[in-house]
């Protein structure tokens, strides 16, 4: 098995580091750590760090968990960078979205407000945990955010002059690197409104096809983003595709 | 909604079809089609067709549903081919792979015996009705196939010379387009063994890497088959990376 993971707000460099509440539960009592494990530390920010259970004890009822510091690293965030906003799924479906985007390396999630999609509701501190607990298992230095509900309209206007925008569609050309920075959008099942593929190429965001079958949108979004970081950064310029 | 579609395993060009069985009460109870509404047709082959909802009815305590054939075409499966040969992950995830692979558009999965994979029992109807309903949802005219077990040894053997074998791994190189007919080789969760990755370089496959993060099996499978497709066909020779 692959070296259990803990994340804390706080990661320092030295001497020994008190883990409690959930993270310390799970440790002690699910993945069941022995002092003298090795495990990694996650402060979801870049810092990476590797320890050893020193302690595992009880403190008021409380599990808490000691880990002795070997050494913290900084890791540099996924380039390319990917904000994706999505419309939102049903359910447990979007769970299953924010899972995969976090496995896959988004580095943010949006829901996005379209024309054919439903508006469902979401529970922030849900997500965020589904974020987290997928980016402790992934490894990821950086936690994925969940972002601000976004209209087209303004997920069409790129954040930065270095943000490239490209709208997912089945009637797109083939994705070619865009940016270090991208804003992926991905559209309801019943697809994007002709005004909306409109706006976006009035806009001057690239439309790109991300497959060759319709997709639900949690599989849409979670193979567009491995298709964009895999794509990797652009040669020189701007959009190509579309 | 796009228009609802009904797998038939016989697809005939003029006249009107019966559907019966499973489809038919879908069609009729779930869906609750009306006379003169539009379906697809699909034969899971490659044949697509374009029909009309002529009859509705009960047939001994059976629905029936009688669809006008306006056309049928013939439909090329995707390109580049993929056989997915992966881990078996438990339970409900296995669902997720099958669902997940249909929709991107794999053409066969195969369970595949490593290493450090846990051996998982599986039925073999269960994951063809995942298939066919994938198929159905994503409109694919060839439905994706269940195939045999394999162990690492008869999947680093090409099935003809035109197949390219792919193992995914983090050590890889960056996948390049390598045939039209690739085996993409997925492995459990606790990685290759140095065996496993070594025997796949002695058989010339080619060792890739498909993603920045660990990814459980059907994320790095789904993610993996997208990036395999979108990258499309070889400009000429063989395998380019690792």
């Amino acid at each position: 098995m692959a070296v259990h993971r803990i994340h804390l707000d706080e990661l320092v460099s030295t001497g020994v580091l008190t883990v409690r509440g959930e993270e310390a539960h799970h440790a002690a009592r699910v993945r069941r750590l022995a002092v003298g494990e090795r495990v990694e530390l996650l402060d979801g920010r870049g810092g990476v760090g590797r320890g050893t259970v020193q302690e595992i004890a009880k403190d008021r009822g409380e599990w808490v968990v000691g880990v002795s510091v070997q050494s913290v690293e900084r890791v540099p965030p996924v380039s390319p960078r990917l904000e994706v906003c999505t419309a939102v799924p049903k359910g447990s479906r979007l769970s299953d979205l924010i899972d995969g985007l976090a496995q896959v390396g988004a580095a943010v999630w949006r829901p996005l407000v379209t024309d054919r999609g439903v508006r469902e509701n979401w529970r922030r501190e849900k997500l965020e945990r589904v974020a987290l607990e997928a980016s402790k298992q992934s490894g990821r230095a950086w936690r994925m955010e969940i972002g601000e509900e976004a209209v087209l309209v303004q997920a069409l206007r790129p954040a930065d002059a270095g943000m490239s925008i490209v709208m997912a569609d089945a009637q797109g050309g083939a994705y070619e690197p865009t940016a270090n920075n991208v804003r992926l959008l991905v559209g309801p099942e019943g697809g994007w409104s002709e005004q909306e593929v409109a706006a976006a190429r009035g806009a001057g965001a690239s439309v790109c096809r991300f497959g060759v079958h319709v997709m639900r949108i949690e599989t849409a979004a979670v193979v567009a983003t491995g298709i964009v970081i895999s794509a990797g950064r652009p040669p020189k310029s701007g959009p190509t595709c579309s």
